[in-house]
């Protein structure tokens, strides 16, 4: 581990003004020298989008004493990519961190949420990073029990690093009561989709999407398991998303 | 395989008017009935985001002969959500078709391209799965010694189906002297982003997004060298990003 402080990115995909990154804030200031680059308003469920249509702002914001932070206008990916070339430029963090996003980011949704793509862009970078979330979508949610889990898992990954080309993903339950750490994968799991049709003053139709999280999976050693046995859930994420099993089927195809 | 005609569900990135899918719609006419579900506009770097935050449209609108069409005010897995929802109310397509896409989608762009999110979601609804995209970003890109191809491989999907969980990214170089179709992995490429940092009439910054691929993998079983070498490449993708191999070396870890 290095003797001087670490320089920690902290993102989300809540927005600047966060209750969940004001908490991470506070605590990666235990461990390091914390540089914040957040959207400036909410961007939940924008996956791994990038902005190519259209420019970005980066505006220096001061909210937190002794925190150099900034606000972006673009996706939390946006965000991981502006932090490295315009603020880092080269010269780049000792890890990454994401969240604490308000509400669950296990199974799938670690496809939608724009706080695990900000950590994967973050882990592309070959930067050590981690997810966090917590099972509370409320702006009141309460972070408090996740601290000491929180410091202590980016603690270890600062000393001992990660494997090249993963990242980390953990989830909290809600509420003090937690058992534990198990380390999990990624549970087999979907929403399925509702959409709330309705009728604008036009008479014209418009969708609301919602959905019902549905878990297929009764394996004991996934995250969704962990969460449901209140034990805080840490699923080793990659980016490499070959079906390496199914190459050789592919390969007895003819075309 | 079925002895009525397949039902196929045909997404893309590049918008309802795109050359790619016009290219893609033709094709599919000579395999099955065909459903386009399209966004309104370009989707380019949507990656894998939905739209939580305001509603959608979804409105009918008629290209081609033959063909039920709509357009989504959406990214590209709204479309695929809205279309097994609210189109096919859950009597599922019998295939999923993405692209053509105007430009790769190989290597690392997996994950920031709107084309594959859309399939990657058609795989998650349990369809049968395919993202197409030509190396040319034009708008008057040729497609046309892509049709063979495209209707083999996705004739010898309909036919042998795909394994659970996996779905297929199949780019195609530019030009016609293709050497034949490679199954590849993913390359271990990423983009090195270069800001372009300009001045507003009032005097205030903003950056544009550009960026360099850099492809640090130099091994010949990666769907760049194939594309390289003028192979068309066929990389089968799985939506389950868990690095199992992490998990031993973090079971050893104590928080």
């Amino acid at each position: 581990m290095k003797t001087t402080k670490p320089t920690i990115l902290v993102v989300n995909d809540d927005g600047v003004t966060a209750p969940g990154i004001k908490a991470l804030i506070h605590i990666m200031k235990e461990l390091g020298n914390v540089v914040v680059v957040a959207p400036d308003g909410p961007q939940s469920g924008m996956g791994h989008a990038i902005t190519i249509a259209k420019p970005l702002r980066l505006d220096r914001v001061d909210l937190y004493e002794g925190v150099e932070m900034y606000k972006c206008s673009g996706t939390p990916v946006d965000c991981v990519k502006l932090a490295v070339n315009r603020i880092f430029k080269g010269k780049k963090p000792d890890l990454c961190v994401s969240g604490i996003n308000h509400g669950l980011n296990n199974s799938i949704n670690v496809l939608y949420s724009g706080t695990m793509s900000a950590a994967v862009e973050g882990a592309i970078e070959r930067i050590p990073s981690i997810g966090f979330s917590l099972d509370d979508f409320t702006l009141n949610a309460d972070f408090s029990h996740c601290a000491s889990y929180v410091k202590s898992i980016a603690q270890k990954v600062l000393e001992e690093g990660l494997q090249t080309g993963t990242l980390l993903n953990v989830n909290f339950p809600n509420g003090a009561d937690i058992r534990g750490v198990k380390i999990c994968r990624q549970a087999n799991a979907k929403w399925a989709e509702e959409f709330d049709e309705r009728l604008d003053p036009h008479k014209r139709s418009y969708y609301w999407l919602t959905g019902v999280f549905q878990n297929n999976d009764h394996g004991e050693d996934t995250d969704v398991w962990a969460l449901e046995n209140r034990f805080v859930s840490i699923v080793p994420v990659q980016f490499d998303m070959t079906a390496h099993h199914a190459i050789p089927v592919l390969n007895g195809w003819s075309f």
